[in-house]
């Protein structure tokens, strides 16, 4: 009885194992699959150097014409640090400031290959949807559908819940502008190209992200000069 | 006949000139009487320097503590120029983008000595009101009262008047953002205290300014930090 009993024990245990190696076998291959669009490469982002800051103001500018060159991810990592990263791991403070600290407003990278959510904590991206959808993010504005990439900003709803309506949309626009005229300067310190585009595709951008309560404030393509 | 005229004619012209240049004479006395307070002396600002542009946003933070101590006029003078001053001579063009380049931002100064608008154009300020209404600009902030200097950030009614009445609320806080950043940046890069406050007491504000239709946004104190 005691040997029938361990055999059994030992048959069941056996059968277990091997589901659970085969299942970690199936998920390590869907992940080395996906690797490639799940998230954009950041290496950790330069917390020094650029130029002088007087400069930067000196050189801030608007420009509209963008190269179809990528954007080297060196660059890419600058350019969402400077936007809206963590300058202090203590408490997650971010380079720009918001209203009563809700940091409510996310970043989403529009590139050819998908959209894709900046993570401040971790200063990473998320995949949120592959495909190209630089369209939408360039709205109105065409002649930015061609630029390498498109940051669209979004005021997160959840974040916002404790503030009241009337403040709530006043406060998503403010602080909307702190992060891109991070945007804006890290371009002028970067010699790069970059325009705030009011014009959106607000609809657009929404289903495709699956925003729900959340609200799209801007877009701003970035890209080199030439 | 003719030589009456005549005579009747110098007559009236002695009257007229003398009266002109008495009247010149008092514009002039209370011209010099008025200097002191008239504006703010602002040294031409520096358009190079400062902190490496990521080291600058690797410092940005809110400071809610101000030294009373006055802030130096090179300082007052790169702050406000930093703000919302013009970067491109030829065509006017700023530090701060606006949207469809409305620049619709106007920066009040609150001194403990009188409220100042900021005028971009020759980088210079004119006396508003003399008195010390840091109080007001404080608002629910009171903590911030005491600091040597207030921004008011106010868009212009005029400026905005060609844009539809739902884009003006957004487009206004999305470009005080951009001006309350290069605040932030400025004071990352010569470490000083600042801090944006949507507690300003805007009804105040409003009638202390003479502001009809041009509306508050924001404050933000300015100071050294200890």
């Amino acid at each position: 009885m005691k040997v029938k009993l361990f055999s059994l024990v030992t048959v069941f245990l056996m059968i277990f194992m091997y589901g659970k190696s085969q299942s970690a076998r199936i998920s390590a291959t869907a992940a080395a699959d996906a690797t490639e669009i799940k998230e954009l490469h950041l290496p950790p982002a330069e917390r020094g150097g650029g130029r002088p800051f007087m400069e930067v103001l000196n050189e801030r500018k608007t420009t509209r014409h963008f190269s179809e060159r990528e954007l080297e991810p060196h660059l890419l990592s600058g350019l969402l640090w400077a936007a809206n990263g963590i300058n202090r791991e203590d408490d997650g403070k971010r380079t720009a400031p918001s209203a009563r600290d809700m940091r409510e407003i996310d970043i989403y990278i529009i590139t050819p290959q998908g959209a894709y959510l900046y993570m401040p904590e971790g200063h990473q991206t998320k995949l949120i949807k592959a495909g190209d959808f630089r369209k939408e993010a360039a709205g109105r504005s065409e002649f930015a559908a061609s630029a390498p990439i498109i940051l669209v900003f979004v005021a997160n709803a959840k974040k916002m819940e404790k503030m009241d309506a009337a403040a709530k949309d006043a406060y998503a626009h403010i602080d909307c502008g702190y992060v891109s005229q991070n945007v804006y300067l890290y371009c002028a310190s970067e010699n790069l190209a970059t325009v705030a585009l009011g014009g959106v595709d607000k609809e657009g951008m929404t289903k495709i992200l699956d925003l729900k309560e959340d609200k799209v404030i801007l877009s701003q393509p970035v890209g080199h000069m030439d």
